[in-house]
């Protein structure tokens, strides 16, 4: 048995991002860069008008006020006709490229035309005017040669729009981690089944499939592991297609001993067996090198809420680094007890609860059906309370932390 | 110009749910269920022992102890051979079947071996036995016939684990919304061009269809309008293929008025042009009856906050309603200002801020670059702040209301 820290580490040390592919911008959402993303061009492209307006020198505006001759009119998208000069004015709209030579633009509210001898006249008032207002300039938002976006920053919704102004229809990104689940048990059967006298169905694996999905990676589901050694090693060798394969049951008190020898035979070395945290003493680490690179093998427990947490605690992790994320500590919260606890275990314990909102105030509710809730009763889990190692008696209103899904 | 309220319960009464469709369990994780799920099981589907020990009568232990014979072993999956009597024990694995006749378990650690004239015999010390401890009796969790879950639940891990245990392999699920989105702007040219003198790139289009992704839809990008009616009309209609349409861009003040005219042309109703919120003063919606069912235009001002914001007040909804979700508003949280913010405006208005941890508390700071963010500076955020409408001088410290991304 190991802490969980060493735990942790040994699965960092192991994992590394995949090979990096290129995708095209409208599939790279949620992905993580593989490069450095550079700027081609100076964002805004001109010095770009904020506002509807008219542009104008600054110091034409003495006492806040003064006429002016309109000599064009720009839309966005327009390119200016001439530069301005003193007196004169241009008619800008938001978004529009201002012209040479003006350094202001006066919102259209504080203007009056005034159209003398078919002249168009404007007359403007804007007493507290400050050069350069309701303009950004060119290059304000992003220069030419700059990193905008550097490699190994996740790519959400708007890094999709900067990498579009920066002119990239593809980019560099790592792959999603694959990973495939084979459920072992004698007892268990297929949902397609209809369980007999000490059968269950296989609930576990088909779950962990949606949190693979749920944590950024492609799940496989290979089914149940069959009980003879050539199916079981048929199987197994199927799942180092993947880059890990989670093996989710009782392996390691298998009566027949069938999977560890098959492991072994598999050449798949024992990096851990057993962490010190609960549930999860029974969780294990192995690694093959493989001839498309190193594949890994976890030990899950085949409980529902002894998966969930080694799945948060250990294969998530796991999924995020294959994935390119720097690491990261999942984000947690401190927040009051609604219940008592009594802790009496010698490792930490992760126990699923439920975050409510009580008179404005968030509470932790521990989820629990006679000592071990079922999936229905974990269905509605926020997160994992956490209870450091000893005899404790939690009251309600003591302060956890939570680590939140 | 409606208020928000008005605008949201517009688009709300006009959004339904598709048409169900049936997909295997492995692909159902995200959507939101379009059927009530019934168990055909009782689950556990027998006595379960939840820890390794003794199955045992409690009324045998009396005083808290007693001598037993060992009758049998029973692991998950076995089928405990015969009914317990008086003075009997079964020795059980935990998930094991706990044999009709017992009501209590004895954990292994409080047992002795002590087999006497080759008859297996234990002594068991429990001083504080309880019947039924360590056992989670037949359908404690599920019972055949019971609702597990109803149409409209929204479909995460643990549920997938449930829906396999009481034997669905495929389920009844609302699909995802389809969304295509149109740039529509004379200055704009594609990602794969280089911008000249008064153009930019459209980078708003693209940030949209990552939106979409994001929030559960999937996205067509349309590209940019082209400049002809009888093409732009082409591309609107391509656009009604999907369930809805996002035009973006500088609809109604297009200089030429051809965008509403193709609108007007191609028979869609305007629902309502400008809602009272800041930005989002331009947001309109329109609506088609269309030979595959109700057709939606939104119209999305072009710049990135404004359209980050629309999205985030009026499309959104609008794709969780056509999801099936029920109607429920966004996370908000309340937190204090690290800025000062000097609201103006007659509308309330919404300010994308990010959430910073000071000293260990949440803190709201507003992102801005001289008034309009960009989209680098806009893809720190982690929320849109909600101001009231109204003149006022918020301080730094004073709390506010943040709608959470």
């Amino acid at each position: 048995m190991i802490e969980m820290e060493q735990a942790l580490a040994a699965i960092y040390q192991r994992t590394e991002p995949r090979q990096a592919e290129r995708l095209p911008l409208s599939q790279a959402v949620g992905r993580v860069l593989a490069e450095d993303i550079l700027s081609d061009i100076d964002s805004p492209p001109y010095d770009k008008a904020l506002i509807d307006g008219y542009a104008v020198l600054a110091t034409d505006l003495r006492g806040g006020r003064g006429n002016f001759m309109v000599i064009d009119e720009v839309r966005a998208g327009d390119i200016p006709c001439e530069p301005l000069q003193s007196g004169m004015a241009t008619r800008v709209m938001a978004g529009a490229s201002v012209p040479r030579g003006a350094d202001t633009v006066v919102p259209a509210d504080r203007a009056r035309m005034d159209d003398a001898d078919g002249l168009p006249l404007v007359h403007l008032e804007e007493p507290q005017v400050r050069p350069g207002q309701h303009i950004l300039p060119r290059g304000a938002s992003l220069h030419r040669g700059q990193t905008v976006l550097a490699q190994g920053h996740r790519l959400a919704a708007i890094e999709i729009g900067i990498l579009a102004e920066v002119g990239r229809l593809e980019v560099l990104v790592h792959p999603q981690p694959r990973l495939s689940v084979l459920a072992v048990g004698d007892q268990l059967v297929s949902a397609a089944d209809y369980p007999g006298v000490g059968q269950s169905r296989n609930s576990t694996g088909p779950m962990l499939g949606a949190l693979i999905q749920a944590a950024g990676g492609q799940a496989v589901d290979r089914g149940i592991a069959l009980d003879t050694e050539p199916e079981l090693t048929r199987q197994i060798n199927q799942g180092f297609q993947e880059d890990a394969l989670i093996l989710c049951g009782s392996v390691t008190s298998d009566a027949t001993d069938r999977v560890p020898r098959v492991l072994r035979d598999l050449g798949v070395e024992r990096v851990f067996q057993g962490v010190r945290v609960s549930p999860g003493r029974t969780f294990w680490l192995g690694a093959l090198g493989h001839a498309r690179g190193r594949r890994f093998v976890f030990g899950v427990p085949d409980n529902p809420v002894s998966a969930l947490v080694c799945f948060h605690l250990f294969v998530r992790p796991a999924i995020t680094a294959l994935a390119g994320y720097p690491v990261d500590e999942p984000a947690r919260i401190q927040a009051q007890l609604a219940d008592e606890y009594r802790q009496t275990g010698e490792h930490p314990s992760y126990h699923p609860v439920r975050l409510e909102n009580q008179r404005g105030k968030t509470v932790v509710r521990l989820l629990d059906a006679r000592g071990m809730p079922d999936l229905k009763t974990l269905a509605s889990a926020s997160g994992l309370a956490v209870f450091p190692a000893g005899q404790q008696d939690f009251a309600p209103g003591q302060t956890v932390s939570v680590m939140c899904f």
